[in-house]
């Protein structure tokens, strides 16, 4: 491999033939990796009209510029594809253990292309020699965790596992990609945009990837590597909000988005929950304490991660009940249902993940269900019958399964919290309105993670300002998502951004300054764009529903109004 | 209303203040009616981007040029807005008894805007000294059978009725709008693109057009118009298809279609059907005329029509099933289904009319339905069970009650026959390639009667010249479509353009020439192109589906293989 540069190659699969080939990097493929290498291969490689569940899509798993090195939140991999929920560009990225030893095979991108021959249903095992495929058929319709088990039983425990559940199978457009944390649990899923259905069309219920059969990254100089790590994980560890997220994980905005109006309640018809104590992540860090067994309020997702947001959610039996449960999911599984229960929010949500599904846009499809009488607000048992009826396929739990967008279709209901086919996150855009211009503008789709203002030090009532802060946030997190980091990982590199470029320049032997997490961020943007572009998006699609620039929310009782200017100005810097 | 232009005026009516207001027409309005005005009103008056169940789309009724006369097959009505099958504009015309009562009220367009109060659920009354709403509440979820015995007994049996089922209140958006044909029944249904849909978001249960309290559309100059007219009638009489319409009715197209292997079999997986004789238009013929009592074969659905296409399908015991019984609904409902047996057939069309839907979408939908194996080939017992559902409003019944394309998305099908989200026709579009093309481009989505070309005598598998051929039918029938003359009206038209001419020069004092089909059409096409470009459409928008173009269909192991460039070359004129 050593005349490869920087000893990564692309390994290209094709599921018709069953042939893997490594392939060279392509030149302007090498300074990308993540979410921007995927919507680079993406415009060379996948006709931007195509059938997402069709021969032409492409499912595209590539680690970030950062990933392999233990660096604090830095081995996530990115998952992409055109998506069959929105119908343009797609990265989804999770923590967890895929990125890092995809990263130890040598792999810059690993691209699945065409499609099986007879309904064909394969993993594709993946090490240092190269790979195979081997059938699939006793795993089919299995769900992710009986799945992790039984693969791990026959390929060993040590490998990292991405895969999909029932809902991937049965190309339901809510269908993520799951992957293992640092315990072999599958609790890392790439979610959003509908990527398990991807896979499942490529009639692949797993990829598993033997990374210790390879080598840990190179590192062109790893004392100057060090020297920077060392000062990014002090930047890190020295910003408040990561103590937030050590103690009480991501739910910890439970209570900072009932203060601000802008927990989604009950279908997006309010902004803050009589219940939220309930949920928040006070409550669930004190009921894990008190619990103990295999509850863990503070666990981390990856290897060498100092944040430790993630949680193991334990019964009264000691036993595990999910891991993990975050915020969107208490959010769109709680308040957004009128469901003011942690337990019953846990246990919806073991089934979700057991699905492999995305639990916002599944959570939103449930309140709007709600919304046209389907169940009552609050109602955690029937909520649980629907999402078992996606397991057994029916109409219903089909519909539920494809999202909150064609929920809201087939049951005629107006109040759907979607842009471009895709739920919004727990962030009532009403109320957090930079975050609502992200919601409309992100080539993604509706996605917090494209663009959380939250954290801004403005009113975020205000329309004034927000296309900016939106604008500075996406291209941050374009950036980010390029450079395999996790969202919070931007604590500390916003504290010390000259660690990105030592980091990067000691890891590649590059020459690059500050200026690349936003270049890399603009670069990022500016594909994807023109891939939804020759997908046929215009500026029509970067709006949020007619509904919520007419229906105020309490408590503040706002309404979206950032102008359409602003909006249409966001990607002209 | 002397100094009105034309003695015609828009009436334009708000469900939020249940006001009527009658004003005059303005200038750019004048020369243009039915289809055109339509898409005039709603490039004027809608916006582009609106949800179309929500506050700021209109549904607008506007007969065309020529309606008000008995001129045969020339009294249509064309109803409009923003369509929420397509998310485009939408105009879908039928016959009946609407267009020629509207226009004996004076009324150019009939413009209905606004929300209605507190989920109010109104019928429209209208007649000459203006309207009045009255309360709908013992019609809410009636069938459109029912319905209509009922408004009939409380408005009296003369008057008009342009009406939703079931479906329309239930806002599913296959939904359309029926109306009346020439002896009361509900025959003659605006069924495509889902306006029952946007009725029923306005809380409108029906409009009832008291047409005789008003007087016979005035005509400026009556001896030329008699003079046209019967040079009109003589060549449409004289045109050898029409005596086939009258003998066959529009189920002719059965064998026709059989014979070009491109009548729509077991969901558009081939083009020919072992049981076709079975549900011919001979056969059809032949058992209605053994059958007698309310069987006829050969009926009219306006005054003055001397085509009589239509039939009524009556039972063994002497009843009317159902009237009429359309190719396209036989196509849809038998063929694609496997369903070979025309009073299973008729039983369907009947429970889609009461529920007030599309007979093509629907029977599209099944189809799919039936490949994801929801329903047996041929098993006609289960696909009334379904049509029931729709009735009880599962989440079954409202997807295969939202159309083919949801179906497929619901149910994760990729072979859907659909364009802009609205089903294909009878016609395989890869064996009559020109239709494809129409399917393709139409501003309206997938649409036979916005340019049939299977009557063009070329060879339709080649895909060379379909695309000069689908736009030229495009532009006559968009002409046709403003004048509210039926596809058929074409057969004597074509042989005498100058009828069209003296017709309009005679009831209105112009002075326009015999280009004016052409120009109309031109007119119309653009002006919707206009705002389906403004709504976000693009070119990506103007294709057959990826499996059309991958997938040969026997007999003739064709794909359609008409070159993107043709597509988008379509509309420069």
């Amino acid at each position: 491999m050593e005349n490869r540069p920087y000893n990564l190659s692309v390994w290209r699969v094709n599921m018709h033939d069953k042939n893997i080939r490594q392939e060279s990097v392509p030149e302007s493929w090498i300074r990308l990796g993540g979410r921007g290498l995927i919507a680079r291969i993406l415009l060379d490689e996948v006709p931007p009209e195509c059938e997402p569940l069709g021969e032409y899509n492409k499912l595209i798993f590539s680690p970030g510029l950062l990933v392999g090195h233990m660096l604090s939140s830095c081995d996530r991999i990115s998952i992409g594809g055109k998506s069959p929920l929105t119908g343009g560009v797609k990265e989804s990225n999770a923590g967890g253990t895929t990125g890092m030893q995809i990263t130890m095979l040598g792999i810059k991108a690993l691209i699945i292309e065409g499609m099986p021959v007879d309904n064909d249903f394969s993993i594709l095992y993946l090490d240092k020699d190269g790979g195979r495929f081997d059938k699939a058929e006793e795993f089919r319709g299995l769900g992710v965790y009986e799945a992790t088990q039984r693969i791990r039983e026959k390929y060993g425990e040590k490998s990292a596992i991405a895969l999909i559940g029932p809902a991937g199978e049965m190309k339901l457009k809510a269908a993520g990609i799951q992957n293992l944390d640092k315990d072999g649990t599958p609790a890392r899923i790439a979610a959003r945009g509908g990527l398990g259905a991807v896979m499942g069309s490529k009639g692949l219920k797993a990829i598993v990837i033997n990374g210790f059969s390879g080598e840990k990254a190179p590192i062109a100089n790893p004392e100057a590597f060090k020297l920077a790590q060392k000062a990014y994980t002090k930047s890190l560890l020295e910003h408040p909000q990561t103590a937030l997220y050590r103690d009480y994980g991501t739910a910890a905005m439970v209570e900072m988005c009932q203060a601000f109006g802008s927990l989604p309640t009950r279908n997006f018809s309010a902004g803050i929950f009589e219940k939220a104590e309930d949920i928040s992540g006070e409550k669930m860090r004190e009921l894990l304490h008190a619990r103990g067994g295999a509850s863990n309020p503070t666990h981390a997702c990856m290897p060498g991660c100092t944040i430790r947001c993630s949680n193991i959610f334990g019964g009264e039996d000691g036993k595990m009940i999910v891991s993990p449960l975050e915020y969107e999911t208490i959010g769109l599984m709680g308040s957004n249902l009128g469901i003011g229960d942690l337990e019953t929010i846990a246990r919806m949500c073991y089934k979700v993940n057991d699905l492999g599904l995305d639990s916002i846009d599944v959570g939103a499809a449930l309140g709007v269900a709600a919304e046209a009488g389907l169940l009552q607000w609050g109602d955690g048992v029937r909520a649980m019958e629907m999402i078992d009826e996606i397991y057994s396929g029916t109409p219903l739990g089909r519909m539920i399964g494809c999202g909150a967008s064609l929920t809201g279709m087939i049951l005629g209901i107006e109040r759907v919290p979607v842009v471009k086919g895709q739920a919004m996150a727990s962030y009532e855009p009403r109320a957090i309105k930079g975050t609502g211009v992200t919601y409309a503008t992100s080539p993604q789709g509706a996605d917090h993670t494209c663009g959380l203002t939250i954290r801004a030090k403005v009113d975020h009532l205000d329309p004034k300002g927000q296309a900016e802060i939106s604008r500075s946030g996406q291209i941050n997190m374009a950036g980010y998502d390029t450079l395999g980091a996790c969202i919070f990982a931007g604590f500390g590199f916003a504290a010390s951004p000259e660690s990105i470029r030592d980091l990067l320049n000691a890891r590649y032997n590059w020459n690059i300054d500050t200026t690349i997490l936003q270049s890399l961020g603009r670069e990022t943007l500016t594909m994807e764009r023109e891939f939804n572009r020759r997908a046929g998006f215009t500026k029509i699609d970067d709006r949020l529903p007619e509904w919520m620039r007419l229906e105020p929310v309490p408590p503040h009782n706002a309404v979206f109004d950032v102008p359409d200017e602003d909006l249409d100005m966001l990607f002209n810097w």
